[in-house]
């Protein structure tokens, strides 16, 4: 017989699936809803059902919106033809937020590491391709594509996979790809950057 | 215009409000809902929902439960004349799951702290005094009430206060008041044990 109800012991399992929270944190949360009784549990268990019902991803970029495609990409003020492309949304929000950035972006859904398990079929390759072929078709201009992912040794094998994945692209002059300059220290979290380190290394991307 | 849907914006918030989360380590789990896409925001979002409709206090010793009166009260092997006064629902869990007590709880609610403007009027003086009463009118033997709150300042002072609150019953011999032992914990090293730690054990040593 367990000591607690079911309903709790759910709801502590569930907790315990999120990164960075175990059993007993897990539990401390649990007992924060059962000491407020402000009905907060039922506030973040609605949010949560909306939040699933309504959320997608971008069918453009990939980035989470609650339309078909998000305002970055449907923005008419926004350059088509430069790409920055992230591992997650979380660092459109960081690009956004420091407000240095006026393209669109490519949420690539994380980066290749054979450590963890993820290979390139698991990101969005094949996705990004249709992306750049569509804007080379649209667009008179060289297309920009600036990989934009954590500057780790995974985010290196990833850019490095990009740059060989859309070589032909370059070599017929139709788009070149930059990296971030490493004004970011290398084992940093992008969304962690402050906004001038970001600006730095928007300002300082270099042709790979 | 904010970056993020206001769905995920609204689940952020709600998360920031859990103890020990902010707001970057809830974004981090509101992406683990966003990249796993099982409905796992949804599972958690209805078992939070379930658990605020089912889960109400224990009428007698207010620990969480499903039903009126919890499992541990309704228990007639259970021993009505110890009751162990504890801080919160998981101190019960930590017993329960020691399997040490066969006694009965009281949870308090929380101790007497003036720093974070808790005073006695917020906690449960009130219901466990009822309960005693009950207890004593129920009962032939004297009743033993066990003080298990945590060994802090905050504790201290509560201690004392049940000590002052009731000591009318002990001096009329119909219930005594204990503490648990304090000392050295199992697999402590001495070398690294504090100060009031060590003049508690020495208080507390036992001949063998």
């Amino acid at each position: 017989m367990s000591v607690l109800p079911h309903s709790v012991e759910n709801v502590i399992n569930e907790f315990s699936k999120l990164p960075g929270v175990g059993p007993k944190s897990s539990a401390r949360m649990v007992y924060h809803f059962l000491r407020s009784r402000n009905n907060d549990a039922t506030k973040l268990g609605n949010a949560l059902i909306e939040m699933d019902e309504k959320v997608k991803f971008c069918s453009l970029c990939f980035n989470v919106t609650d339309k078909d495609v998000c305002d970055i990409c449907s923005n008419p003020l926004r350059d088509k033809n430069m790409i920055c492309v992230v591992e997650e949304p979380l660092d459109v929000v960081a690009f956004e937020n420091s407000a240095v950035f006026n393209g669109v972006y490519f949420v690539l859904g994380g980066v290749i590491s054979p450590a963890e398990g993820i290979t390139a079929s698991e990101l969005r390759f094949n996705e990004l391709e249709k992306r750049i072929k569509d804007e080379i078709k649209d667009s008179n201009q060289i297309i920009e594509l600036i990989v934009a992912v954590n500057p780790s040794l995974e985010g290196e094998a990833t850019a490095s996979y990009i740059q060989d994945l859309f070589k032909k692209y370059v070599k017929e002059e139709k788009m070149h790809i930059s990296r971030l300059a490493m004004g970011l220290p290398t084992g940093a979290d992008l969304e962690y950057a402050d906004r001038l380190t970001l600006k730095k290394a928007l300002e300082g991307r270099r042709d790979i």
